[in-house]
């Protein structure tokens, strides 16, 4: 095997150390300097039973004080801290849902934002019991984006695309009685269960937990991908790259970050504009080069082939390169940090959401019927600032890996579609990687997700283990940061093959594929579990028996949480290497390790050793193949 | 003056201190030993700088290390901590307004929730446009309700009762943008905007706080307060009595605790059923006694006089008087602590709702259908349970106070009506009032709220500045748990005249009230901010110009952070015995104190020292007299 294509951990964290030097240079911190001064982190913290949900406290479980002044136990507030946290992050990627929504609803043929899949939005209209027969398609969108905007507050009533499950699932959800009503609801109802004086017992806290991740993974963040395909198109297989060396130190440098398309596509069409290029060379450049961070590049990168500079951790290194003429952020997972950072460059620091205000940005708020001009605004701003760069603090690293990304259930579909006989076989369908998995040449699969956390040495738990996996003939899916750290690697380049054992290897030959597929960003996640269901479904399983597991070895947000609620709702047991902070209670350890599993068929398995994990996972994937008899 | 009548703080204390010694007895902690054994509290969560919304920390601020990980500073960790106070506290408020809108979409002329207020639900019907002309008052009350239910939910819009406000007021709104939207959606906005990775701006987040505030005062609560009067009825002035000695030994004693009152009605109801009365004297009790604790007490003393045994702080307290055949709890500020004391007693503990599950309790899940059935159904257990009393651990204390509550926005109008020249005046307004407080008779008028809170001595600081207000000639409106402290001092007995100032005391003795008006529990602040409001257009003036200012001196929980917000926009000038957790920044303090009041023209003025606060607050009222000319 051949792995002088890729590029090691140990590469990338030379190029970092370098990218230090600058930042002590312009004499600013980076998070390597604020997570040491951060530590040790707060013992109680870290366990959850820290409460200051009233002001009575902040109390603390300690031997000598085992309950907080109103009585509540360790497991009472490991309890709410955790709910709290489900409903923080369920509100995070449902409000991007919304807002994506509300886009669709402005969506207008003259206007900034058009209708792109016209097939998907049918779909859906037709799932919602939408007319669409002889309508002006952009009625249909309206119609559609105000049913989608009603799922966050309708009084009555659970979420259309629960619908989408097999029937085992929701069989399973109703009678648990975890099939959240409208997402707004949930989240609010969450909030009220764990103020002061409502819900101690654990497993009621739980059991909403679940709910409320629900409500953002069926609900608000399925909302977010399907109209952001319907918006901006359906990810199909391209090309892209991915690492600092994506900057280009001869053209005007534009990072788009955060995590809602709406905003980014913008600025990536009017980097497209013929004016604007040649203003762009008028002022010497070579051209303009957008690039993405976080989310947001997975959304550009998976629909527009717009390359990856990093992923959470490298958001500071991205402008410690001294070649950033702009970073636009939407919202979240933005580093207040960049504030002050960019000031120490010519870069342009612009904020474009309510959602997400940051000290020492420029405040542009975008709106959908001026986003098209918005952008075009930005990007010239962006080529005006290219004469501006201080060239002594220049340093641009030129390691880059090609990628192959845009892996949305209709391009697996279609993938594997290429491997059948059009003539004999059903089309559209899982069916033939099902068959891998049940001859064996694929053991199962594995969905990679989840953020960067210093906690864990930055990308090398999710490399690692994806490593591993393939292996092992274990096919991977990925997406938010998990993805970019494949991406990095190289792990999504074809010929990444080469980490496979000889039955993935075969698979990616024939089907085409790198041995990593890129689902997109973290509300993506959505796509996965749609992609779970539609094996169980074309399997006739239910989808705690399908040979799949989810794995976050470094999350860090909240909506991690969220989702991770969501996955294990859904049927798939989800392997975290980093511990949600509840182990301050044995019951809510329990609670979320075994407890959620005898409720829906899935649950945490956790171990912050990533070796370990890695083990326990393949493990736990040959334990539901022989489960089926495979 | 005679106050041998009252019970002093002293007293109030003598006979908590006899109820502890059955607490060791029994071998149960109280909040007292907890609050021991929880000092000293933290002091990074004391200052609002401890930050746990991701799993890269918890980080705390210090001198060395004056950034969290991703470089959030101090005034962006208090920032978000506290707007994550106000949403979860207006979440709380509003998700108790939903279950009595719930409840009015679910009223039936045959069944357990029937309308009683006829007129103030035609009126709020005009008020929406929902017509009533000829048709079925249910039917108006249940696309009224719908109504309420969707102005949780609405995709667009602001909330209808914002129309309630003077046009000044809307001005202001208007132009600092603080109209919230849908309730559920500004508290989903303000947890995304605090997730990782979004809002930094503390003064950004300072302005959710208000909009998020205002959906609960002129949104959740005011629906809350406003459909639970057309339920039950809108509270006139009767009397009733507080504080322990309500308790009655040979009665069975049923207390109800917590604040949505469509539970409390139901125990309430089922208590005056004759053949539970006779199956009560059946088994050897003199009668059925129930009794309220917290808001909930506030609900059910307004509207039938139910006794009230005490405040927030004495909820134990009243289990260990041994003579509680049953605590029927709903939502709010419920000690988890009851779970293990009611254990000790033969005291049956139930929970009713979902939002409350309580360890150590028996659920029964209320719902509208059967509500009656099951209100009788756990009064008749409580009966049978009267058996069960253990004799020596019984101790009931004697003291009680005479108080005259149920002053609803409409019954102090009414009252003002009586010293008007019906031929002559103008009827249904507070022009007499602003006649009283125009001429200096009653210089100004105080807003006293919240909870009790260990940090000060209970219920002190609640009756040494109500009473030095009076004695300063300014009229006390009173909700929750600063209610039951007036109560059970004695306050709102008419005699209590005598702690006033002359101008006062004539004006209670001529419209024959005490004074101290009891409005009703903590979502009737809403009351509060329709009476200042009313007062305003009365007066041809602002609100924040009317002599009128709010105080929770006591205040401990996430809603009362909420109700500070709304009240601050509301234009009134609150008043804090117990700072916000953000005095770890600086920006933080000034914003919430100066900052706001440049928005919307209120503030908090923050003292821990109670003399001192109401010191500042008749100073405050004096200027603002002073800024009319009068």
């Amino acid at each position: 095997m051949d792995v002088n294509f890729f590029t090691t951990v140990e590469r990338m964290e030379e190029v970092s150390d370098r990218l230090l030097e600058t930042a002590k240079k312009v004499g600013i911190d980076t998070w390597e300097e604020r997570k040491k001064n951060q530590t040790p982190s707060c013992y109680f913290g870290e366990g959850g039973v820290c409460c200051k949900i009233c002001s009575m406290g902040p109390c603390r479980i300690t031997p000598k004080a085992p309950k907080g002044i109103c009585g509540a136990t360790a497991d009472t507030i490991a309890g709410r801290n955790y709910l709290r946290m489900v409903a923080a992050g369920a509100a995070t990627h449902s409000d991007h849902g919304r807002e994506i929504c509300r886009v669709l609803y402005n969506s207008d043929p003259n206007g900034s934002y058009k209708i792109t899949d016209v097939a998907k939005l049918e779909k859906i209209a037709k799932e919602w019991g939408v007319e669409t027969e002889g309508r002006d398609i952009y009625d249909v969108a309206h119609e559609v984006a105000y049913k989608g905007l009603m799922e966050y507050g309708k009084p009555f009533g659970k979420l259309n695309f629960l619908e989408r499950a097999n029937e085992e699932r929701k069989k399973v959800w109703e009678e648990q009685d975890v099939e959240p009503g409208a997402v707004d609801k949930e989240v609010v109802k969450a909030m009220h269960m764990t103020h002061m004086g409502n819900t101690a017992d654990a497993e009621a806290l739980v059991h909403q937990g679940l709910r409320t991740g629900m409500s953002d993974g069926w609900g608000g963040s399925m909302m977010g991908t399907e109209f952001s395909d319907v918006l901006f198109g359906t990810p199909m297989p391209r090309d892209t790259e991915a690492f600092f060396g994506v900057l280009e130190k001869e053209m005007v440098n534009i990072i788009v970050h955060g995590h809602d398309p709406a905003m980014s596509e913008m600025i990536v069409q009017a980097a497209e504009d013929r004016d604007l290029q040649e203003y762009a060379r008028s002022v010497g450049a070579k051209g303009i080069n957008v690039c993405g961070l976080c989310g947001t590049a997975n959304e550009v990168a998976m629909r527009h082939g717009v390359k990856m500079v990093g992923n959470f951790l490298q958001q500071e290194k991205a402008l410690l390169t001294g070649v950033i003429e702009m970073m636009v952020v939407d919202v979240q997972c933005i580093f207040p940090a960049l504030g002050p950072l960019s000031e120490c460059f010519h870069t342009h620091f612009i904020t474009t959401s309510p959602i997400a205000r940051i000290p020492g940005s420029r405040y542009v708020q975008f709106n959908t019927a001026e986003a098209r001009e918005q952008g075009r605004t930005l990007v010239r701003e962006a080529i005006d600032n290219f004469k501006n760069r201080d060239e002594s603090k220049i340093y641009v690293p030129e390691d880059k890996q090609k990628a192959n990304v845009g892996y949305s259930c209709e391009a697996i579909r279609k993938c594997l579609d290429g491997v059948t006989n059009s003539h004999l076989d059903e089309r559209d369908t899982y069916k033939p990687l099902i068959d891998c998995i049940k001859a064996g040449v694929i053991r199962g699969a594995v969905a990679m997700v989840g953020c960067n956390n210093p906690k864990v040495r930055p990308d090398y738990a999710h490399i690692e283990i994806m490593k591993k996996l393939l292996k092992n003939d274990i096919i991977i899916v990925v997406s938010g940061c998990s993805a970019q750290a494949a991406a990095k690697y190289g792990l999504m380049d074809k010929r990444a093959k080469d980490f496979c054992g000889a039955g993935l290897k075969r698979v990616c030959e024939l089907v085409g594929i790198p041995p990593v597929l890129h689902m997109g960003s973290c509300v993506d996640i959505s796509r996965m579990m749609l992609l779970a269901t539609g094996i169980a479904k074309d399997w006739g399983i239910d989808v705690p028996q399908v040979p799949v597991v989810g794995c976050a070895p470094e999350w860090m947000s909240e909506k991690a949480v969220s989702i991770a609620n969501y996955v294990v709702t859904t049927g798939i047991d989800t392997y975290l290497g980093v511990s949600p902070q509840v182990s301050g209670s044995a019951q809510m350890m329990e609670l979320i390790t075994e407890g959620t599993r005898k409720m829906v068929g899935g649950g945490f398995i956790i171990n912050t050793n990533h070796e370990e994990l890695v083990d326990a996972m393949i493990d736990g994937i040959e334990k539901k193949r022989a489960a089926l008899g495979i």
